[in-house]
């Protein structure tokens, strides 16, 4: 694991004065996915859990449906490359062209209209309801434990929970890899999901719910906005989604019946 | 130009209360790019400005350098799609293979590594000055313009500016979108970009400072935090990276020989 903050010094400016200073600011680097000997992707990522990050993310691209599809994975932090061999030797990065879409969050990104999501997103059918009160008191224990995100106000946070408590926190500079993290650690230690309920820092896309469907949570609850296609997909694929969790309030946007009251 | 946002019912928990009422939620849609025609890219966005915000992407990305370079341009926002032909018949999908760069903001992203990004990266050498009082001012324009983002929470902002005030500004779902239509604006109307200022309601990843370098900036000023990457990479091209312009107050990352005081 790299160090995922440091300090550098910077000028501040406060109370009419140009001061400097040293301030902590959170990491940012480079990992390169080599799969079966070619190279697949680069991503910019926060360097912790990488192991997890790149599980999570061969399974939210459809290469691997479980860990075990997976031969080896070598990650070397200090090159900022990840070796994956898979089982199914004949996966190459050119089966992956037509998934080209390039940028992401924000703004250019892979779609459901785009085959793999097809395949892959699922509809979650969970009977597990909340309360309000769970909501909001999973939102704020999410915010209390991030003291990464206090000091350098740059990471995103997400973490699973039963409708209780959080079982496990992940940040991340990217709001996607938060999630391919989580979901890399739930497929390797064979965590069942859709009993589940995600917390999540960043906005609503049409990304972020798809990979909350992938990763088969029924719940997902963020402290930001959704857009108009992310609640559409949620209403088709059986997702409650629960914005602007703030102060004592909260907007159910899709599928209300799971919240209690 | 579609709706960049519409109402929707919700349920709203609120002073221990769950009430059904509508709200307003930015909207989200799916852009796909062909060029020269092959299918290039698919970005979600919010559906205004689309003819600059194609200019912008194809800049970003390297297949154009000016205007002249695309032959003919048209968007079709109800099916989606844009249609671009280049001067250069020769450009293809596949020339791009190597950039398949998946995923984005938020964390999987290109890279300046990218020969692309080495060929396009200037480094700025712009002799504008700012004072603090401008880059404050600046910001609170821009956020006090923003009445889209008021009322969905879930766009973001960039800004045109001169020291002194906003020539035009962009809202998008998407950060980058909203810095590719500045980019597309400036190109079809030849805009000079050295001695301008950025202001941006996003975190200053390595993907926006690199856009911010393409452009031509020399200052960019956000409301939010900047990653240790785009730092060095602020650093190393030249650009005063300004962040957390909040209360009053703000931090300088890099080059704060820009701002005066």
């Amino acid at each position: 694991m790299g160090k995922i903050m440091h300090e550098r010094a910077i000028v501040k400016y406060k109370n009419g004065r140009l001061v400097n200073l040293r301030d902590t600011i959170a990491t940012e680097t480079a990992l390169t996915v080599r799969v079966n000997n070619e190279e697949f992707a680069t991503m910019v990522c926060t360097p912790s859990h990488m192991e997890e990050l790149v599980t999570g993310f061969l399974a939210s691209e459809g290469l691997i449906r479980l860990p075990e599809d997976i031969e080896s994975l070598t990650v070397d932090t200090g090159k900022g490359y990840a070796y994956v061999t898979l089982k199914n030797k004949k996966i190459s990065s050119a089966d992956f062209v037509t998934k080209r879409v390039i940028g992401s969050c924000c703004g250019k990104s892979r779609q459901f209209y785009f085959h793999n999501d097809v395949q892959t997103a699922k509809t979650v059918t969970t009977k597990t309801t909340i309360t309000p009160e769970q909501v909001i008191s999973l939102m704020k224990k999410m915010q209390e434990g991030s003291s990464d995100f206090q000091k350098t106000g740059g990471l995103h946070n997400t973490a699973l929970c039963t409708t209780e408590d959080i079982l496990l926190s992940r940040s991340d500079i990217g709001r996607h890899n938060a999630l391919d993290k989580i979901y890399g650690h739930c497929l390797a230690n064979r965590i069942t999901l859709k009993d589940k309920v995600i917390a999540f820092s960043g906005r609503i896309s049409s990304e972020v719910l798809l990979k909350v469907s992938k990763i088969g949570a029924g719940i997902l609850i963020s402290k930001s906005a959704p857009t108009s296609l992310a609640i559409d997909l949620a209403e088709d694929l059986g997702i409650t989604a629960v914005g602007f969790v703030r102060g004592g309030r909260f907007n159910v946007y899709s599928h209300p019946e799971r919240i209690e009251g």
